[in-house]
């Protein structure tokens, strides 16, 4: 009898094999919780366990609002009415930390399971809410938060071999992949791209947290989080945007066999965490390079697992809300034996930006010199060359070999200053 | 207490914190199940859950045979005797069907957690050893099966609306893929890729399974049944093998953009399932044909996620051996708290050999004619070309346009014998 003690007792007893109604609570009733509405039906018939969804209530910030989905039996902008109900599932999507994360704690302290689309949540908080799910014996849940649409952090939470995670590279923000696909495929300009993203709703109201990696950075935090790896806020983080790219320099890298993606990249040691978040120029015989307009994938590898490699959709409200309904399925019909600990958490570490390759833009302010040239000046400030592309009338591209960011940008800003030249810079992963 | 009616009364009592000695039986020890054996005290260190891993007994055909781990407590010949155990979890790792079917079945009788990495007999038993597992409340897991390297299986066993599988495309057979690289990248014939592979230990004592698309069959059985798609043996599918490719080929397929591929592809409509195994060309922009050497990986869409993609490396025994410690380790901590049902298996249905476009090689038996008057000897064939490639001196390769292969087949015959062409015909995914 060893899941009595564990199973909160608040829960209706009912035979395991018989059909059994899922009350389901919703905080947050905007785009994503909709869809959780409209697509819980389908979770009945899809599920074979014999479950029937029901939401019973929704914690709203205005009961007013026009919505598209059946009307929960309860609408309400009240928290502590909202938390006297009796749920065997809440699905969080209200964001942002809080009230989201006061209302998660409370319902984990009487044990009602949680699922959670909330990245700053989960970022923040999430190792205290699972240590506190643990000891109320329920679930938190929370893989539509990165990668919504790639069922991987269920793997990484329960299998401890896969989850020894040493490094990783990952496409984790639709909107800026989104934009340079379209400028590569497309042959569009940054702005066109970006008007053609917003067109098709894949955007938030203001694009700059998309574009400039802030929000990639956040979620280099939650993985790093999940991953045992530390507190690793994005202020840490060396972050740049995909802004001032264009169809040239893609061309470019395509020349040399490469694309160029927004990427997260992390390797920890047992010292130090190497760590970036912007654009890098990605060879295009490895997977993230296929991953194209919204795709998002995460590619890791540890010391018993290599080469894993997860992609999937980008987070839209369907998509997103599929998940949300997995991992509500998941809690519901699982129970804990053992209790879960997370990974140690790393001490504090030193972050570091890491060595690697260089692909520099050089624009000219008068007559374009040859490869032969340009290379020259390069070399005088410090910079070894190791190719170069002639890819359009008033540009080159130079690949510099591994060296550390701030020798680079030394380098950049001497150039500038003695050749007046004009240079732009991005990793090569 | 929802969940005291389903657990086994016979697991040993323990409280959930308290750290826990786990008795792991194991069925053969050979390469995997040794590997387990070593690999066991590094799952403890990692699982964080304050377990205690502890290889209790061994089930072997050959006690007398030297091997390389930890020796278990008991190591034996008499199944009677390894039954009469008691075991919080038992890997099977022993192959073919009987007797694993047998011994697994009453294990899992008796309330007992089993792992396999057993693909006959998942394939073969995996649904009636589900049921069974269900109705015993306990646990039947097979991420080793299929894809060993690769935790993709959990995710559609345990989450409905990923599970909603409708069409897929894989690479499942390491060694047919580890001698197309080969020819590939380091420009070998055909025999000494093969020849690499088997001193590098990546093939079975006979080759044929995995180069004839015999093992890949199998695996798209077992696809197939845990997809919910119904029982399709491997002799209802049309299974090429990779024999007679060679660099020429590879080289003319990345001439136009693509790679090949040893490929299983199913897609599933309410009528009929239509499915090929064999090598195919994959447009190089597609994640598959990122997927060398060893590694295998798998793309799927349902109606409600589309284009997820999860690859990793190829089964060895170390891989697989993590992959069924992670399983175990699943199985001992947690409890279906919903009786588990599997997707309604569906009636059978047409199995058939969809449209494809085709890459033909043509060989000439004496003077080569140009591009125009082979496609002219095609389109009085009835093949239509939609574009050629000259590959070198004494070969061309035609894109014919998608027809059924035994359209194409026949029109191949034709042309061998009016006009005495060497013709080898593959499929474009």
């Amino acid at each position: 009898m060893l899941a009595q003690s564990i199973v909160d007792e608040s829960t209706p007893t009912t035979k395991p094999a018989a059909a059994r109604t899922i009350r389901v609570g919703l905080i947050g009733l905007g785009n994503v919780n909709q869809a959780v509405a409209r697509l819980a039906p389908e979770t009945e018939r899809l599920s074979g366990a014999g479950v029937r969804l029901r939401v019973v209530s929704a914690l709203v910030r205005d009961v007013g609002r026009v919505r598209r989905c059946p009307r929960p039996a309860r609408v309400s902008t009240n928290a502590e009415g909202f938390l006297r109900g009796h749920y065997d599932v809440v699905i969080e999507a209200l964001g942002p930390i809080e009230p989201a994360r006061t209302l998660v704690a409370r319902l984990l302290g009487r044990g009602v399971p949680v699922v959670t689309a909330n990245k700053a949540l989960v970022a923040a908080h999430g190792r205290e809410l699972t240590a506190l799910a643990a000891r109320r014996a329920t679930s938190f849940r929370y893989e539509a938060s990165a990668l919504a649409g790639v069922p991987f952090l269920g793997a990484l939470a329960e299998r401890p071999h896969v989850a020894d995670v040493s490094q990783f590279a990952a496409i984790v923000n639709g909107t800026s992949n989104f934009v340079l696909s379209t400028i590569e495929h497309q042959r569009s300009s940054f702005d066109a791209a970006l008007e053609r993203a917003q067109a098709l709703g894949l955007t938030e109201p203001d694009p700059s947290r998309d574009l400039d990696g802030l929000d990639a950075a956040d979620k280099f935090s939650l993985l790093a989080s999940l991953f045992g790896w530390g507190d690793v806020p994005a202020t840490r983080l060396e972050v740049r945007g995909i802004g001032g790219l264009d169809v040239a320099d893609l061309d470019a890298a395509r020349r040399t066999g490469h694309t160029i993606k927004p990427v997260v990249y992390g390797a920890r040691s047992s010292s130090a965490i190497d760590a970036f978040v912007g654009p890098a120029l990605v060879p295009l015989g490895q997977p993230l390079a296929a991953l194209s307009q919204t795709l998002s994938g995460i590619q890791f590898s540890g010391r018993f697992v290599r080469d894993l490699f997860f992609s999937g959709p980008g987070a839209g409200p369907e998509v997103t809300a599929a998940t949300l309904l997995d991992d509500a399925i998941e809690a519901v019909s699982t129970v804990r034996r053992l209790r879960k600990t997370l990974p140690p958490l790393a001490a504090p570490v030193v972050v570091r930006s890491p060595n690697t390759g260089w692909f520099v833009r050089v624009q000219f302010p008068g007559v374009v010199p040859d490869a032969h040239a340009a290379q020259g000046l390069f070399a005088a400030a410090g910079l070894t060359v190791v190719s170069t592309v002639d890819g359009s009338v008033d540009a080159q591209w130079l690949s510099v070999a591994p060296m550390p960011p701030a020798g680079v940008q030394r380098a950049l800003a001497q150039l500038r200053h003695t050749h007046r030249l004009a240079l732009h810079a991005i990793r090569r992963l």
